[in-house]
């Protein structure tokens, strides 16, 4: 994958922030890439960044034009695709992290082709994995897990990554899905993985390594849910964490899009995840719990990561807002 | 999906049964369907059908050509292309249950379309799934587990609905790999299913039904399998079981393809899917084993399915030596 920065981010006319977590997690981990952020008539969101048209974009010196959307069903809307086409004809690559393909849209197809510009579709691999092993590598290995799916497992997984830079500790952070591959360039959406390939995907993303090296993986999903567990146990397999951190959000009521699915407990989620990850490493080990805490104010927030902290024996930050070192200190 | 029988069955020049796993269980389960096996010089297994060359085999009235292969990967034999080509000529139809699709191979697609012949791959889906929702649907399921992969799930759960059938209960055999979708002419290759959609794609699968009507759903692979668990689960959640059937190979010493992963005890097997299956429905069961205990002679495996069946308090047979009622009257 040869992503060539820095980004225009495409929000289209979003009224809904969640609806633009392709150009906000870039806008968040990589604003050094990003030249600013293209919006049409109706959009009440924004990324933070400057707004800007194409030509302005390609003045100064955008190179690929990011589709910035991570709808439910990845599906291309038809009213991106005169933007998509006046990108290519000022000269930019187009980068989407959707299930539908851009290279499935003739009109993008053709006129890509002509002008000899790139349609990259991050979220579809070009490998071809083999099945899992379950063979041992060398190395240490991270994995962030969840309590249900849009937890902070990315954000958790980048904040470990730049606290043990700081530390000097040799680390790569590994990208599953589409946003951390824009953010990290490279990685596998092992959500768009031939199902056989699951396992076998994560231990070629993460392959053998020097002894001291740690990969941290970016989690999937959750092993409580109904859609997409086998999406994460697949993963937890392959990974072979030595270390999990379990990623959970403040006040969720219910398995997201599932209202009538309630949340797992924060023991049952590390029962159920050290016991899975003891297949494919005896010694993997919950080393602590990283919370999304925006529901609350600071004070609440920090009472409520002391609570749980005590009640698990594990310990418990928002790495937004803590020290994410208390948890280093855990398991390093 | 539509095969049309009578089938020729394509077996090249195979000398390793266990390779041949897509014309045996057509020749073992539809051999009404079938009109013989075609063979190439040195091959030394067979499916125990006629053997025949393409011409004679259309004079009886073949309709499909089947690729006999289940090897691992899945890949086409360049080697094959010739018969197939021949076949497509004689006014056949091609099937194929390989990861490598036939359409992909100039030479078959260019002739297939020539000559206005269908190209089959049953493995690949053309359906566009839904990722799970875990709604609870009416009807009953039935699902085989495995400690391993190949221990006998297909052949259990068609051997389940032919004794289902005997006592007139109303149910449906629904499968989920490619030697089940060629016996029963439909189903989904799970394994060939993107990660996203696995168990939306079996809610699919077992919609609801009539409140008495049993589906029986194939299983694959094993939740303690590295490659596959994350299939299984996916899998497990999806079809929301009300029964379990455990299935076992007696004298298997390792997970198929693995040698340093051992097999999980029967107990384990058991609690590990009862305990992730009730995600989806709170009163999934076991309900009983079923062996394959071609290793042992009559004597000891009736010994053997006893001592198993004493430590465990369930029904334990081998469906190809023993009467599948005594497991049908444990939870009928």
């Amino acid at each position: 994958m040869n992503i060539k920065p820095p980004y225009l981010l495409f929000i289209g006319d979003a009224v809904d922030p969640l609806s633009i977590k392709m150009a906000r997690s870039a806008a968040d981990w990589c604003p050094e890439l990003c030249v600013g952020e293209f919006t049409l008539p109706g959009c009440i969101v924004t990324t933070g960044l400057s707004g800007m048209c194409i030509a302005q974009a390609s003045q100064l010196g955008a190179k690929s034009f990011v589709l910035g959307f991570a709808n439910s069903g990845g599906t291309l809307d038809p009213a991106w695709i005169p933007s998509i086409l006046e990108a290519l004809d000022t000269g930019l690559d187009i980068v989407s992290g959707l299930h539908d393909r851009l290279t499935d849209v003739e009109a993008i197809f053709s006129k890509a082709r002509l002008l000899n510009r790139q349609l990259i579709d991050i979220r579809h691999p070009n490998e071809k994995f083999r099945t899992g092993t379950g063979t041992k590598r060398s190395g240490k290995r991270i994995l962030t897990v969840g309590t249900d799916c849009s937890v902070g497992k990315m954000y958790t997984s980048l904040s470990l990554k730049e606290a043990m830079l700081r530390r000097n500790i040799s680390c790569t952070f590994r990208a599953t899905g589409q946003c951390g591959i824009l953010i990290s360039g490279s990685g596998v959406a092992i959500d768009c993985v031939v199902s056989d390939f699951i396992s076998g995907a994560v231990e070629s993303l993460a392959p053998d390594n020097q002894q001291k090296h740690w990969d941290i993986i970016e989690g999937q999903g959750s092993l409580s849910h109904p859609a997409f567990a086998g999406v994460s146990l697949g993963l937890l397999h392959g990974a072979q964490p030595d270390a999990l951190v379990i990623c959970h959000a403040f006040g969720r009521d219910h398995m997201r899009g599932l209202p009538h699915y309630t949340l797992p407990s924060l023991e049952r989620t590390i029962e159920l995840n050290e016991s899975a990850a003891k297949l494919t490493n005896q010694n993997a080990k919950v080393v602590g719990v990283s919370v999304n805490s925006s529901a609350l104010n600071e004070q609440e927030a920090l009472q409520s990561c002391a609570e749980l902290s005590e009640r698990l024996g594990l310990p418990v930050i928002d790495p937004f807002r803590h020290d994410m070192n208390v948890l280093l200190d855990n398991f390093l």
